[in-house]
């Protein structure tokens, strides 16, 4: 990965933060510079510990804090002249101030996890959602720079988005940016998994490619969504039909989330941003016919890819520990 | 009206704003205290000099420095012991730093508002934009007081929002907060002024109650929004409907505004806010049957009604006058 904007000093800075992509079934971690290079990572199956041996998730807190220091041990003697001065972990859950308040696919609730990992590391550090720390990467180092006003839309097997508006990134108590949640036209009555009816997500996430897919072909099993994509590209009807059903529900979302809040840039990631040449232009086509006295945004695609949570995770913790400076 | 938080301190605090709330019509004035008080008021037909002598809009903005001082002169006397220390004024369109970008009703367009009062009235002052200063009142004086996450809706001839995320109002560089334009089902495909269809704003505003009650009655006169809300009372069926229809559209628009931003409490005003009896429980009932993880906010009526700009005008002023101490 190429070095980004924070130039000379940056890359002058040896220190490096321990970044932590925690999801629900794998954990990426990564050493990260100031200027968001990843100098080395690694990639392990999360422990649930709440799931496999019913506690309350401090199995799997005490398990992060070893891996964590099982990597750093790992990767610095490769890094001359370098030091891990503090981390950073981004979880999928709601998050406030080091703690996690909720997050199902982990079995947290109420965690306090950046005291509980500061304490076993011996390093000072920050946690936050991950889509939110996705969003700060994409937007301070990657494909958002530079703006005031961004929306960070992540199409993966669900959608969030992380919501930067007047510089500053919205939380409202964890609250903010359920986009996948939001009821579009082209969801029709479908039921969600969070209960209600025709939340984009059911369509625009690549769980929603695959599902148009299998319907419109009748097949049980499903196709992956990078597939689907590699099939649309060749001209198969079906697969065309669900990118464009795809495209069409995230153009009716994004209509409705600009207007409220102006964004200059809108960057999307997660998995199905590798089929963006079938998305975007759906998208491109829906806001000239729609846009009236909004500001159009840009649409972008995510830079940092897969690395946008460790990339954020880094961010998080740099900002904690310069705070508390 | 009643004093309210800002204490004591405010109470001996002897320095007024003149605020003002410039519309399209009318041009409401008022000396307002630091905790929100209107001390003297005043209304005048707004002087519209684009239209009238076809100028850049400047004719208005000499008529409105010469009225404020007018205004200031003849109410001083009666307040013995007090002083205006400053201006505000809020204006219908985008505003930027003291400069009015567009407002089509006045005819500004890049009009250095705040700069010309400021030299015409030898006071410091600022400007922003109408509904966002309403919410801030609303906010930090009014029926939302003490929360960090707030909309504050006023249903007028139009419809748009301020909204405040994370103890900040949002700006997006004036195009946040455009809730009258986001497409609702209950809208159909109706064309709205904005040349997009489907807008919150045709169903749900004062005027998309007259025009439903007109279209379901086949009357060609309207009849005033107050009216129609007074029939409603005594259960005459078309305005019942019409009431319920725009409930159920301002739902939608509001169901999915909150999953994007999470407030804590909502905030109906405007001049349908009257009508607060016939709208809410239809929201309240939504919200019941469409909440899923979301956080559930409080519906509050707005506690300044009308006076909602002029104590808006007058926070805006007091800040900006703080800010360059």
């Amino acid at each position: 990965m190429d070095p980004v904007p924070g130039g000379d000093s940056a890359l002058l800075d040896p220190a490096l933060i321990c970044a932590v992509d925690l999801g629900g079934t794998f954990t990426k971690m990564a050493l990260v510079d100031a200027a968001g290079g990843v100098l080395a990572e690694d990639r392990v199956p999360t422990y649930l510990s709440a799931r496999e041996v019913g506690d309350d998730g401090s199995g799997s807190r005490d398990w992060l804090a070893a891996e964590m220091a099982r990597f750093v041990d790992a990767s610095l003697p490769a890094l001359p002249g370098r030091a891990v001065t503090g981390f950073g972990v981004v979880v999928p859950g709601i998050v406030d101030r080091g703690v996690v308040v909720a997050a199902a696919n982990i079995g947290w609730y109420g965690m306090p996890l950046a005291a509980g990992l500061s304490e076993r590391l011996g390093l000072p550090g920050g946690v936050d959602h991950d889509v939110r720390a996705s969003g700060r990467a994409e937007w301070q180092l990657g494909a958002g720079r530079g703006v005031q006003n961004l929306m960070f839309v992540p199409l993966g097997t669900g959608i969030a988005a992380a919501l930067v508006v007047d510089g500053r990134l919205l939380r409202a108590d964890g609250y903010a940016g359920e986009l996948g949640h939001i009821p579009v036209p082209s969801a029709g009555d479908t039921r969600c998994a969070c209960g209600a009816t025709g939340c984009l997500e059911i369509v625009a996430s690549a769980a929603g490619v695959e599902r148009t897919f299998a319907r419109l072909t009748g097949r049980t099993m499903t196709t992956p969504a990078d597939k689907v994509a590699g099939l649309a590209r060749s001209g198969a009807p079906a697969a065309v039909k669900a990118f464009t059903l795809a495209g069409t529900a995230l153009s009716e979302a994004l209509l409705t989330a600009l207007t409220l809040l102006g964004p200059e840039v809108i960057v999307i990631g997660g998995g199905l941003s590798g089929a963006a040449d079938l998305i975007l232009p759906t998208v491109e086509d829906y806001l000239t016919a729609h846009l009236a006295f909004q500001r159009r945004p840009r649409l972008a695609v995510a830079e940092f890819g897969s690395r946008a949570g460790v990339v954020g995770a880094a961010l998080v913790g740099r900002e904690l520990i310069a705070a508390a400076r």
